[in-house]
């Protein structure tokens, strides 16, 4: 049978790692497919340093040529960022190439028009590879959990922080610290902000809420914190009360909208999320039929990000001159049968609360705190109150101490009220830290 | 759109999964197909007792007539065994209709025939429910990790073994004592032998490693052996060792041929894997390019399969009139791509082992040992030698002891050399206790 022409966009990190597997897995994928799938040209930035690569390629500076090229079917695009990027695939896409991509910000923001475009070009659109990279959970989602409706989600989708929180947890180190060390490894880049604030991972989570609810992408909607603000004394506590601190994306439906939010979050240890550490990432779906199923693997690198990008390529091979309505819908649901869900506001939100409040060492402190949930009706679940640091006297009005407190499942306004009360007192010391738990049962 | 009707065969546990989900999740499911999806009848065994469920669904005791009725598209088989249910799969997909099962034990028997069946009557016969209950394993081997070439798959794939496992090691309990609990919970079978000796096990195995390799299922290949000789003892020396128990079916392909072994096997205890308790289910699949991943959820219970099976459905629906062709094969690969791989020997098998000698306590005993180690080039990673009980006169040549070894990686054959030499001390006192140590890295 004839060969399927595959053009790269992109012989970065990525990039190889797709022309490596089509070319070491040729004749196993062959044997998938049914026909051959070879990579014809790539473009890039550095004709020699590609050169220099000796991938057998042809490799060209000149990328409209590759998606504007009539012999190539599909186009991988493994370049990152959204220009010149953005302007590439809207080609690709109207010259009535399918398009493969791991631009996990690209589909997130622009992923609606992007979809549209492909819908009326009869091509595929893919991107299992843009969240949590080797793992197959946008074919999970999509097809092997079609049966339910979705409740919620909850994955730690960014190996960056995941290695950073794993590290203070193991050794107590301090994130600063860490970040130092995960950017000399290598996995964190020089400007950490879109992996340490949080931002990649709403990128992932927006597309993974898409899909398992039925709806479009909205980037915008996600509540996103990062993990600059944890410290290695929260990390402590956590761990005292049972818990591990883990970078979550999370998404609820609940019968008044939708919740998505990305922020650290208590969990506890026993839960198999906890037990992810480093660069590893792992999704936890709850569907209606099936209930909790965990997917965990390789959330970036080389040739897991790879594994997806050619997953995705074999499948569009596979049906590759199909009736477009035979294909699986890029969401999941057929596009006229997306939901415009409410996209609730944070003071909606709900959730257990961890809350450290630094206070202190007065009579009457513990009993002002409490009244104050007490009167809001906020339940508290547990309270950990440290004894001053040996060396103090405690007898002294200027000893501080910390008094934590978890909280039962309440509304992020109510929180929020307490947290205002309680920070008007006068024996607090400095602001409340805030951190969401969840149970993930 | 016209809907695709169903007919489901059986409405036990399992058909009623899918009779509700299919009710229940109606709307969310036209949403994602683009058509109605109907069960118009049902056959089953006593019809007074199946119209008291009032699913309002016309039931019927002839199940012959669900598998002949025009009508009817899809036919979803959950009554189990083969017999009637082998002959009404054949005659459903000769009359050109799709047929999805939960049924393992005809899949790994009777397969390759009946996908040959399915050909030639260009239908689907499909089976995601057959493995690891309502985790898209299949479709992650067949379809998600479709650019990989699979090294390994190693799961934890029998429900009612990891109950009785996790008990013994949680409460060092009997396996006696736990397997008489799960009888009385519903979770063990009257007559225990499938999921207790391992073939149930054996049986998804069969069908994981024919996806994961492409090949013909075989059944007859695995080598299988159950949890009932698994002791309290063992479970606890075991984890003073870092280890858990676990019941696992393991497929390995070699440069020399495929593995394929089920077997309770010792897990170390920081694993994923060794940490997936009670009636849950995970399967760790290791490719190529990806690396690690895992799957995780519940293997069995009338919603968990039924979401598989209604997943399976939903393929089938949103692909209804595609050519044969563009559908993904029903074991991943082309069906004349598939390899008739070696098959090893057990002697070929290589793994690492704990084993237990129960010897007498006298001096010369530990070095008779190792020097049979020593002369047949048998690597000991550990040795674990147990003091004699107190209150026993330790000068006396009556004292049993337990030595535990863990061995490197080995072949069986020098294993099982091994052993019988043991045996042949004058002071071993019972047989050795042999299991199989798998590291999962």
């Amino acid at each position: 049978m004839k060969p399927i022409k595959i053009g790269l966009l992109g012989l970065g990190t990525v990039g190889q790692g797709v022309a490596n597997i089509l070319t070491r897995n040729a004749a196993e994928i062959e044997r998938r497919t049914g026909r051959p799938v070879q990579v014809v040209s790539a473009a890039v930035r550095n004709q020699g340093k590609a050169e220099a690569l000796q991938l057998g390629l042809q490799v060209t500076t000149d990328a409209a040529s590759v998606v504007n090229d009539p012999q190539i079917d599909i186009i991988c695009e493994a370049i990152g960022g959204d220009d010149p990027t953005l302007g590439l695939i809207e080609q690709a896409l109207s010259n009535g190439k399918h398009v493969i991509t791991a631009n996990k910000a690209l589909v997130a923001v622009h992923g609606n028009s992007l979809l549209k475009l492909a819908r009326e070009n009869n091509v595929v659109l893919a991107f299992e590879s843009s969240v949590a990279g080797g793992i197959p959970i946008i074919k999970a989602l999509r097809e092997g959990l079609a049966a339910n409706q979705i409740e919620w989600i909850a994955g730690i989708i960014n190996g960056t922080g995941n290695f950073i929180l794993s590290e203070m947890a193991e050794k107590g180190r301090d994130f600063a610290d860490v970040l130092q060390e995960a950017q000399e490894l290598g996995y964190a880049e020089a400007d950490p902000t879109f992996d340490v604030e949080g931002i990649d991972a709403a990128h992932k989570l927006t597309i993974m809420a898409s899909i398992a609810f039925g709806m479009p992408l909205q980037f915008d909607a996600v509540y996103t914190e990062g993990i600059s603000g944890v410290t290695r004394e929260d990390v402590g506590f956590a761990e005292e009360l049972g818990y591990r601190i883990k970078h979550l994306g999370v998404a609820r439906k609940r019968s008044d909208g939708i919740e998505m939010r990305v922020h650290p979050t208590l969990i506890p240890e026993k839960r198999l999320l906890a037990n992810v550490n480093g660069v590893m990432n792992a999704v936890l779906v709850s569907g209606d039929a099936v209930g909790p199923t965990l997917y965990y693997g390789p959330g970036a690198g080389s040739e897991p990000t790879g594994s997806s990008l050619v997953a995705d390529i074999i499948d569009v091979v596979r049906a590759f001159d199909a009736k477009p309505a035979h294909r699986v819908p890029a969401l999941g649901f057929q596009h006229d049968a997306l939901n415009n869900y409410t996209m609730l506001d944070t003071s909606n939100y709900q959730s257990a609360y961890y809350l450290r409040l630094q206070v202190l060492d007065q009579p009457g402190v513990m009993a002002n705190v409490t009244s104050i949930f007490g009167e809001l009706g906020i339940s508290i679940e547990a309270i950990l109150q440290k004894e001053p640091e040996a060396g103090h006297d405690t007898a002294s009005d200027a000893v501080e101490v910390p008094i934590i407190l978890l909280t039962r499942r309440v509304r992020e306004g109510l929180i929020e009220q307490a947290i205002e009360r309680v920070q008007a007192l006068e024996s607090l010391v400095q602001p409340v830290v805030r951190l969401r738990v969840e149970s993930l049962s």
